[in-house]
């Protein structure tokens, strides 16, 4: 297992944080996605370890920016 | 037609526009539903006059509160 943390900008309520972790778990071998709305800190759990170009496009689908 | 306007608090993205128009569009004769997220304006266009309880209703539904 692999853990990667990253910021996200821009999610202000669980609408937000709903889509980022439904883009970002849909990354292959992502296994959970934990996110803390107030401070945007986003914490990838995967079988092996992602590319952040994956993740950061993940988080531009969802409409939102990493840090 | 009638139109009917509220003022409803919380929303703070599109998210939260969305589920607030799908809840309220799904009201009995409702047409269409315009919502300002800025300032909470909801406007809402129907057939016949619609009930203000069925719209705090479907506000709540959503998540949010009339002001």
């Amino acid at each position: 297992m692999a853990t990667s943390t990253y910021t996200v900008t821009g999610m202000t309520c669980g609408h937000c944080v709903s889509s980022v972790q439904k883009e970002i778990g849909g990354i292959e071998g992502v296994t959970a996605v934990d996110i803390d709305l107030t401070s945007g800190r986003v914490e990838v759990t995967s079988k092996a370890p992602v590319s952040d170009d994956d993740v950061a496009a993940a988080v531009d689908e969802a409409g939102y920016q990493l840090a």
